[in-house]
């Protein structure tokens, strides 16, 4: 680039400021913040949804004591109006708590480990399954030992988290796949069942859950996460032991669908109340924690975005809403339901912002639509700059709102510091206490932020046909 | 300003780009943090330190064997040199576990309540005191209140840390003036012991304790942190009764001074072997928790910072010394001494960095020079990008190396998020399992990473005249 280039540019890129307006922003985001750190609802609002609701896995008890729960919290809120949106979900259940112990009569004995069934996997029969174990760390390797070494085993992937991503999440998307789709690939070759190393960045006893499902043509074998400390432990054993004998139970079974409501709050914009500002998280989480980070955090943030920008009285222009989404987990149902109630109206949701990657403290967002409209959204990181939020970053959204995409909707997902979001994640450790109140707090007030500034200045954008309903 | 200076103050601020060197410092990095994310010394040694040797306060036998291990880590790592530089420091002990109560004959009954004594502080006698409570919020209302209402009571500092700071160590700065001062206040006006309320954002039952001093000039009374929960209610009973009488048992006591080592290892330099580059923690700790965060973290990253250097075959030209401090906590004297020593010895530290705000993950430094030299630093701000390491603020150092200021020294504090520190600081809740592992190498590789380039490239200072020894 020529250097005399550059004045050009600045004057492009720096954007028109208006000195009184920038001050008012400052002084309203400073009130949002301060609300949010002296006398934030979220906070005890997730004290209640994962100490005494718990767990909330679609279709059990509590997932609807949630529904109803939050839908009375968002009543007291003052919105302008608040519903259920029915969707059926499947119901799937865990069972007993399940069994999984290895038998080496050479070396090892015998020796129990932490296993727990991957959502929608089969049980195993109330007698449990016994097979030898086959170790792999990718599919390569399975269909390198093929058909004959894997026919009548249980195929074991043992394929760590990579430690050198500095995002968790990068780590995760490298593993999540065999979780997903490892069993059916592991019954093709003749599996009677399937292990996966639990998904966590740390070593320790707890097994990680996390949905899974087969495909069309195959036998439905069970499917099981083993703790990463137990998976090194059964590694270690199979290096003495090709034989050793692995024996699983879980009696967790597909029930059938159940009706169930994503819960939605709403402010009606006062001059462009057909564009939608959307705030969202996802109301069902996994069973063997509280879902406390996973997504019980995400939820109380959205909420609490409504409420920070009514305690200072601000008037949006455009309609926002709440949309607390059920069963994100295993099968997003609320998500489709969502998107197609939404398509069917004709509405238009100009963006949508999803917290669901834990109640950490925010960096920043993740931004998905055109060059542009990222910009102008990095332009207001000055306004960011005092509260830690320095990510702008091109790509992002979330599960539940993805599929708004349809709509020219600008996708956009907060993101928390990542380190520790896999230790808790999908295992009966995410609970109330490894939130931190005021990581919670702040996140809510990064959230608030952009929905103020994308309220009060739209995004440029072409402009949306108000009358295609 | 003028826009069309913008070019010309570009062209000024953009260092000289060499693409050979930005890839191979580029390479450096990775290769760096790949070795901290995935061979990482650092969190074993800190298991070791919380956990097998745990709480270090100054004079103890915890604090002489932290000594003598850090040494003997030090000497596997194949440094050129390592050694103890001695030094007298305060033996201060807790004595018994404290008491603490309150009796509110009308309204509460008796209540136990968690304190624990500042350090520094004079015990009450093995029989304990028991007076009035006198509850204030600044030193204005104990001005306010006046001798006559203050004599023969106990003054309660019940002032809540600052919620509304995004930085939480401006929170602590608001505070912790009544900890260090606050007995010596009261006693002024006749108080016979000081309740503090703990330096926490959390409201929980553990008291944090931290230095405190006594005037020349006034009587020494008792001084104990009472935990924030405790605090909230003793409040709210002196509302109810403020005639209620607390009861306070402490039998700590400053015992003679013990000798004790700053712990000392060094790289020296190829080229520029008399300019010194210092990494450092301090060893000591309070002995109510193990010292994970604080300052476990920040020695076994220092040390790290070491063994990361050479991991990637990397030959300083100047001396890299890593610093292990003794009495940070209350006294300061491995500080004093180190830095004493160092100017009678005519030496000549460039650069320190100290890491003494936790083991959290790493947001950037604070930074103690000059503009000109901020700002080169500031230039090497795209090569920790990737690593989320966004700040690099005015400002900034480390209680054990700013005395090392006379020397020139660019002074540098590691800046961890700080949201959740003072949940854990001086209170039992610090402990290992408080520690990430992540974030506790993220911080060590980000500060690898700056040794290398301030090793590397030098900083624009003054020259310094090496032959003033």
């Amino acid at each position: 680039m020529k250097w005399w280039l550059l004045p050009l540019l600045l004057w492009i890129a720096v954007p028109e400021s208006d000195p009184a307006s920038e001050e008012e922003d400052t002084a309203r985001i400073r009130a949002m913040y301060d609300e949010s750190l002296t006398n934030s609802q979220a906070y005890r609002w997730l004290d209640y949804l994962a100490n005494e609701i718990g767990g909330r896995l679609s279709g059990s008890p509590q997932a609807a004591m949630a529904v109803e729960w939050s839908r009375q919290v968002l009543d007291t809120l003052g919105l302008d109006s608040v519903w259920l949106q029915p969707v059926m979900v499947p119901h799937w259940i865990r069972g007993e708590k399940e069994i999984g112990r290895y038998f080496s009569p050479n070396h090892y004995g015998m020796e129990e480990v932490n296993v727990c069934a991957l959502g929608g996997s089969v049980g195993t029969g109330s007698a449990g399954i016994t097979a030898e174990v086959v170790e792999v760390d990718s599919y390569e390797q399975l269909e390198a030992f093929g058909e004959d070494s894997i026919r009548g085993r249980i195929v074991f992937y043992n394929t760590p988290m990579e430690q050198r991503h500095i995002r968790t999440f990068h780590a995760y998307g490298g593993c999540v796949g065999y979780r997903w789709a490892g069993a059916g690939k592991a019954s093709e070759y003749g599996a009677v069942g399937m292990l996966l190393r639990s998904l966590s960045h740390k070593t320790d006893e707890h097994p990680h859950t996390g949905s899974m499902a087969y495909p069309e043509d195959v036998a439905k074998i069970p499917a099981a996460a083993i703790s990463t400390l137990h998976a090194d432990r059964l590694s270690e054993a199979l290096k003495n032991d090709p034989q050793l004998r692995f024996h699983l139970r879980m009696t967790c079974d597909n029930l059938p669908e159940k009706l169930s409501y994503n819960v939605i709050g709403e402010i009606k914009g006062s001059e462009y109340p057909d564009e939608i500002i959307l705030v969202g998280g996802h109301l069902d989480s996994w069973d063997n924690g509280d879902g406390a980070h996973d997504d019980g955090a995400g939820c109380v943030q959205s909420m609490e975005v409504l409420r920070l920008l009514q305690a200072i009285d601000y008037q949006p222009k455009r309609t926002l809403r709440c949309v607390l989404f059920m069963n994100e987990e295993n099968g997003l149902r609320g998500a489709k339901k969502y998107a197609a109630e939404s398509n069917r109206k004709g509405e238009y949701h100009m963006a949508a912002i999803e917290s669901d990657a834990g109640g950490f403290a925010p960096q920043g967002f993740g931004i998905s639509d055109t060059l542009p409209v990222i910009e102008q959204i990095r332009a207001w990181s000055p306004l960011f700059k005092p509260y830690d939020i320095f990510k702008f970053q091109e790509g992002g959204g979330g599960a539940d709102i993805n599929r708004l995409r349809s709509q020219g909707t600008t996708l956009i997902g907060l993101m928390p510091e990542s380190q520790r979001y896999f230790d808790y994640h999908h295992a009966s450790t995410d609970v109330f206490e490894a939130v931190n109140r005021r990581e919670l707090q702040l996140g809510a007030a990064a959230m608030a932020t952009l929905v103020y500034l994308m309220d009060k200045y739209g995004l440029d954008k072409p402009a949306v046909d108000h009358d295609r309903s």
